[in-house]
């Protein structure tokens, strides 16, 4: 397997894979094509650690084929630029999120919607069009068409900068379609991970009132007094969450495991929307009766398409957003799975490919 | 109670009861209010059998007070106004649906929505704001503030237009709210009975392409043929729905029964709405993935504001909408409850009050 993955293209690459369903990740020489017409080639500074990778490193799933170099939280220096390259020149500050291809002849991809293209090639264990397997970020270099390259503006340290590429677009993009980005609009968000945090400050810059809505009492001063959240519920004390009933306009619910969706409505207003960022493993229970007398829905949203990243990137960096991480080097991006799945981070770990990927 | 019910109003009253959750119906004499100064006392000449009577009578939804007059589909000729009543005059042709009262100070009643409004006082089986009980239209004449009175145009028959009231904004008010309203938007009916044959009507005149989805295979004929939808998907041939995935904008569930909503979501394009009319007494299995994978939504809705129930018997009169109904007899209505709950009527059982019900 790996000898072919280093042999299928002509440009050597490196990076840690993961190899069987432990998920253990390590060393793992491939290629990567050649700079096409199109393409845009940089080098990897920096990649994020979203809890996707987890998931898809020990096939939590499904569908995980060996080896699986994950990363999709992707950001770096252009080196070179193929001959029809226009957004993009050598030495630019770029990034790829979640995203690598999608068909371009679909209503979502003339919407600029190419996250929903049922064709859409994701940046990592997935099919290339030119029938080649996708490989992530924990890697040296990456090359993508430009239209899947993102540009990062001076001012975004390109560390914190990275979760940015899902964390950011994946809770910026429903606040936008679901008109959650209204000052006085008052925004729930459950959950305060790697989404959560993120989703905080975009909804704080949106101008929103925001609430956030944890299990754990001893996030609450971190919530108010460093993102910037107006208030804190907990939601195991039923006396709390009763006297918030009917107060939120809409909720960010970024949790993935399995959760009772009732206590959320009740929190919602008349015409109120849940929406879920999270994919649960097994279905929710839906109790139909609250969605009916306050005309309330729950929706699903996932990343977002590129017009709108390079968007988000560019209203993170007029209002200074970024993620909270801890910065980590390749050879404890074991240990940092370990912690994750302890949800034991505030709030992302981003690999320092560049400084810490040592050379096979 | 039959006494104190006689008792507590001025202007004696006679209709049909249930007195316990047997739900059997039978004469009862009671009393109404005098006309108030905002108030339309009315003849009541035809009321439909709503779907929810036959729940309220047994007590199916826990909160049925006897003795219970049901009706909420109720239309007549005004006999009285009161002295500041501006927008009926005696003899005018009108209907009270749902709703008798609500508050008129939250937002929901501010912005026509007195349905969602949390005060809200339903036509029967509820505290009117004098303190007595509400009773419905299985009776020889109604009273109700002029704000909940519904003008019918001339050229709508009374018998078969009293199911709007409730059937018909029921299903006309989400069509519009979720722009399901559009030339050229396709959209789905689940379930073919009182709702859903008014729901094939409206979204057929708001100029949509309509799919019946049932589980009967028989009622192909009658929605293509009769009610003018121009396909139809038997739901429990695999086949059928697969070929289908994909191609709904929305989709108007109207099952009450507990049902799966994962074949609902895959005939829905990316940003598709399923909205909830029926309200099943347990959670439904809500699989969260193919929510996110396309931005799909479900949501619930119930009835509609008095604006919106004025608009639509309007748009119903322009577009010659009514429902397809069996009248009966006052002395039928038992049957008609043991018919209605075998799904044993199309579509909508009408009681010929004004010729049938007879004196006490």
């Amino acid at each position: 397997m790996e000898k072919s993955a280093e042999g299928k293209h002509p440009v050597k690459a490196f990076g840690w894979a993961a190899r069987d369903r432990s998920g253990l990740l390590s060393p793992f020489k491939f290629s990567r094509r050649a700079t096409g017409d199109e393409d845009v080639r940089f080098k990897v500074l920096y990649c994020g650690i979203c809890h996707t990778d987890l998931h898809r490193i020990k096939n939590e799933w499904g569908g995980s084929n060996y080896p699986l170099l994950p990363g999709h939280e992707i950001v770096g220096v252009v080196t070179e630029v193929g001959s029809k390259v226009q957004k993009f020149k050598v030495e630019d500050r770029v990034g790829v999120g979640c995203l690598v291809g999608a068909c371009h002849s679909c209503d979502n991809c003339a919407n600029d919607l190419e996250n929903y293209c049922t064709k859409k090639i994701l940046t990592y264990n997935a099919t290339y069009i030119d029938g080649t397997t996708t490989y992530g970020g924990y890697s040296d270099h990456m090359v993508a068409n430009e239209h899947y390259v993102v540009r990062i503006p001076d001012n975004l340290p390109l560390d914190a900068v990275a979760p940015l590429l899902c964390a950011g677009i994946t809770t910026y993009s429903p606040l936008r379609y679901f008109e959650l980005d209204k000052p006085g609009i008052h925004v729930g968000v459950v959950g305060l991970g790697g989404l959560g945090h993120v989703g905080v400050k975009f909804a704080k810059a949106f101008g929103a009132k925001v609430t956030v809505i944890s299990t754990s009492p001893n996030k609450k001063k971190e919530a108010i007094e460093h993102l910037g959240a107006d208030s804190f519920l907990v939601s195991r004390d039923p006396d709390q969450m009763q006297a918030a009933m009917g107060t939120l306009d809409g909720i960010l619910d970024t949790v993935s495991a399995v959760h009772p969706l009732l206590p959320l409505f009740g929190l919602l207003k008349s015409h109120g929307k849940l929406i879920m960022l999270g994919a649960p493993d097994k279905p929710l229970e839906l109790p139909v009766f609250p969605l009916l007398m306050g005309r309330k829905l729950v929706a699903g949203s996932a990343i977002g398409g590129l017009k709108e990243t390079q968007e988000m990137i560019d209203f993170a960096a007029k209002h200074n957003i970024t993620a909270d991480i801890e910065v980590i080097s390749m050879d404890y991006v074991n240990t940092a799975m370990e912690r994750l799945e302890k949800v034991d981070v505030k709030y992302r770990f981003v690999i320092d490919v560049a400084n810490t990927l040592k050379a096979a």
